[in-house]
């Protein structure tokens, strides 16, 4: 048997982070992973157990303080990052210039378009380097970019509304079938784990208990990679994200106009066609469609769709886990592909 | 001082008419009302706190057998129904016969399109007085319709998810700004209860909470008085209700194309215009947008919009109770209209 | 018709005071509350609105900085303070001063004994008025202390679990009925309003959806009040608190041993006696019990027992809603009985 | 390698069946479960997956009438049953007749003691077999009675509260110093699965949601089985179940006195001494505490306690998630001893 590979999370402290460790510490194919803190946060544990004490009872995840020289000497092969924009932004040229490769969860590599990545408001102290490596970055999403992510340095793990978002739509858009000039919406519903660990006025449980709200209306960062992906103008989009009372969980409904009247058949066989032999994307037959529970815990993406009478107004259903296939899990699965891996080894 | 209003409400025992009752027992104008009961249901009870314990302790909620004569004899004089359709549908033109005024808040009586009212199945076993009947009810949507409802016999109360989408769109249409070529959607979510209180798969608490689902797509009973109320085609509309893992509330993020660049500024006066004086619409101001906990347990339709920098695409959030406005506060409000109150007589 | 009272509130941007404020708007003998913000917080907000947009449409909830002498010439008599404790403990002085009577929500005043006091670690700048003051201040139980509370110039509302607790004890240990010596335990579960609204790990959604969680385990702030009310030992009362996944209510689950065997109808007889007249305690009959559900949104403590076949073994459920009867609620039937209206003006 | 074992799962398309048939799919040393229905049951539908559309896309779940011959034939050895009480009091003997061995998940074959099976209302065809069996049925908590479980034909598998209850008990009793005399409670929280997937008034969302009671006190099905293996007398245990609103999760706390004053690492020490070695029993060590969410998807149960400054009054916290270590994972981990594998395989 060949050896295991040796990984390393920074950022398990947060909701994917914590994800993300379950499944490696599981996977097959790799040691218990390496877990990572940075100097100035979390300064008191030691122990991941004691963050989560979910975890507690096997065995121990001992956190350490990141350090180069350390991560390389204990044989650190591949760094996932499970850290804020902007940390990530800082970090990984350093990480990649010590040879490691590097999956990052955020959205600090997943943009080309300069006038997208605006909204992150990055200060990169290295410019140059920072943008050959935007360049290099590869937007982490199998079903699409399977081969460049195989070889790839850098992952640029796609964000888990975008994930749910493109992959409804991708079939339509590569088929030509989409009447672009009438405009496409997604309207996306994420459970709270989405926003983050930090506790704000907006993640209070009274805030969101009995609830529900839309926010960042025509202002949401993950219109640039939906777009960029997808090959769409920005116009051509309307996105509106609204905040579930679930802890997690990301239920998209999509609405295109096609541009002629297709029968139900001919568009599943569309779908069939275009996620054939995709492990990790599920097509449920009309009348069935997605709900968020069906795929809470799993890495898959749910896709099923509604169409109307006239064969041109098509309701498209994309539920995923946001923790998983909108984050940790599509992280592994995109490890599994840089090394070769079957796409759902760790991840059943 | 006048004497009291006497009413009825038939259906007091669902959720609906909980709600209605707990506002006419509160409502200054009006004595405590009748309550009456189906002779072949909820047999046992015979006061509503047996079936809503919240209520007991005040005094006592009689539930008595439907009777036309012992109606007539307590001389109530509008009758309120909080029943399934069908049995509104054959119970109002009863109650017509006696004289009564009657609020239906089922979908019995509020489509005169027969190819709309087709989803339903109605069986009327005399045609002529059904017809006759269904072109004299009014549908009971006060800022709309106040001046009809005034004087009607019949008010068809209308449903929840309707009330939410014709008073966000309806400004908008009468303004001539909507491109109707492009098509509307209204993406709706709603709260548990306005399934109904019969315990379903659907409702089973397990399979609501930690999830969101989306149901009826292209199917909703609620189109048909959506597009008659607002003079559209059916194919103009894309609705798609969703059930949301919360108690009662509605929200509905509705998308329209203008069919010119309208100022926000512009778009504030066209609503607030429409709905100066209009005491149960909320306007919420640019950035503010309405969220469902905002409206809970009161009679407001709250309404806010978010406009893209190219000033067509046009968001706008729509809120209600479903219960309230929704459903038993608008048939109060109808009721202060029947009689010549103050429309928010009872309902603060 | 006579002047109607002035009051204030300081502290409205909190979820007690919210729920203050809007019975204080409504109730028939007080005018609009002057809304007091201390000036060190909620700097840009300058209406209540502003915080809490459910209240926007109504005219409008001025927020003032607190100033006395502003608050003497706008003729205000009674204050509440919806503050934190240490914020009370020291206001509540100043306020005696100016000869306001004062309705204090925090913990600052419940307690005669300096041992329990000490869990709150104040430290008073003038100690003999704190000390004089802490002996006049009245416990503003009203069902236990209404003829002293009418006479207060000083009402110190209890706390939430202790409302529950005291409420559902009280007729047992007067009546002499409960072993002691057997120790008596409260097993309370509250929503999370009750945690204040200041975003917390503790307080995060993710936190507490599909959770429940004990805490502060004998060593929680009402085990004081309780045990001073009703005349117990610190070690004969076990407290254990938990926090439940839903916005507000409590339930306490009360285990006690009965000194002799007693029957279902006189332990009945005797919580009838007790609470006969009192107008916000509702008593379900065996085998009936309260829920949460059954006075969210209502002044009413919901008093239930269940015995055990040997006569002995009793379970009490009490039920509030936290920020009613539990704070706001009682503090305006406190008020009530201060000024000699009824107990349920404004609350019904 | 050995050949897999064959089993089959009577009830799977209940709660605990489908947990049941999850771990069975993954479990290495199982062959995938043959899935039986009763005839009389789910007619329509042949696949798991219709019914759980969670499960889709993983190549089919079929599911097939019982039929015994049928069952040999296929070479199944091992049976679980999650079915209602009274089907599974019916059909064990017929099992065991046909020389399968038996893991029962429900209710029927627990108790001993025939005063405390009268709850049950069991009417047995076959009398002597029935008796028989009932005395043959080991009780199926591992961590107390492994050696038993390794042998036995038939494993009745404990109930969910019975077993946080037990494993939070077993140790103190055992060590003989809890003072019996003075009453031991359990107060006790169950999520809404463990009420099962029928649908009824009691498990509609809006009847759970926003809400918490108290049901069968005094009453439980449970307390007998926690009596007859804790070696108690039933009026030395008062236990009161409650329904939180979450879809799943056990947490007790259990309230004893004990006999002398003991320090906290002496308790610490006695818990640890009784479970060491015990896989699926996590202690918690003060001042931590288990709480719900912790041992969430996990066959753990939760252990931690609060000790009062008399070193007497104690209160142990026990959480189990209901579906797993409360039913199927308990059920597997007997399958795990029963055949003489690790204890954890499958499991973790």
């Amino acid at each position: 048997m060949t050896a295991k590979l040796k990984t390393a999370v920074l950022g398990a402290t947060g909701y994917s982070g914590l994800e993300l460790t379950r499944i490696l510490v599981r996977h097959p194919r790799v040691e218990k992973p390496v877990l990572l803190k940075r100097s100035e946060n979390h300064g008191s544990a030691t122990d991941l157990a004691e963050v989560f004490p979910a975890l507690s009872g096997n065995g121990g995840y001992p956190l350490q303080a990141l350090s180069w020289p350390e991560v390389k000497r204990q044989g650190v092969e591949l760094l996932f990052l499970a850290t804020p924009h902007e940390v990530s932004r800082a970090l990984v040229p350093e990480a990649i210039a010590q040879g490691l490769r590097v999956i990052d969860l955020s959205g600090a590599w997943r943009l080309k378009n300069e006038e997208h990545r605006a909204i992150y408001g990055f200060e990169d102290a290295d410019v140059a380097t920072a943008d050959e490596l935007t360049q290099r970055a590869v937007y982490g999403l199998p079903e699409l970019n399977g081969d460049r992510v195989a070889n790839a340095a850098l992952v640029a793990n796609p964000g888990c509304y975008a994930t749910s978002v493109i992959l409804a739509l991708a079939p339509l858009l590569k088929a030509g079938v989409v009447d672009r000039s009438r405009g496409i919406i997604s309207d996306s519903k994420s459970g709270v784990s989405g926003a983050g660990k930090e506790p704000t006025a907006k993640t209070h449980f009274v805030s969101v208990a009995d609830n529900l709200s839309a926010y960042s209306v025509f202002n949401h960062r993950h219109v640039g990679e939906i777009v960029e992906q997808l090959g769409l103008e920005a116009h051509e989009l309307t996105f509106t994200p609204h905040l579930l009372p679930i802890p997690r969980g990301i239920l998209s409904t999509i609405y295109v106009q096609l541009n002629r009247s297709i029968p139900t058949a001919e568009l599943e066989s569309l779908f069939g066609n275009f996620y054939a032999g995709k492990r990790w994307v599920r097509l449920f037959q009309t009348p069935k469609l997605p709900q968020v529970q069906f795929s809470l815990n799993t890495n898959y993406c749910d896709l099923g769709f509604c169409l109307a009478e006239d064969g041109r107004r098509l309701v498209v259903i994309s539920c995923i886990d946001n923790l998983l296939k909108g984050a940790a899990g599509q992280a592994v699965q995109n490890m599994n592909l840089m090394y070769g891996w079957a796409e759902d080894e760790g991840l059943e």
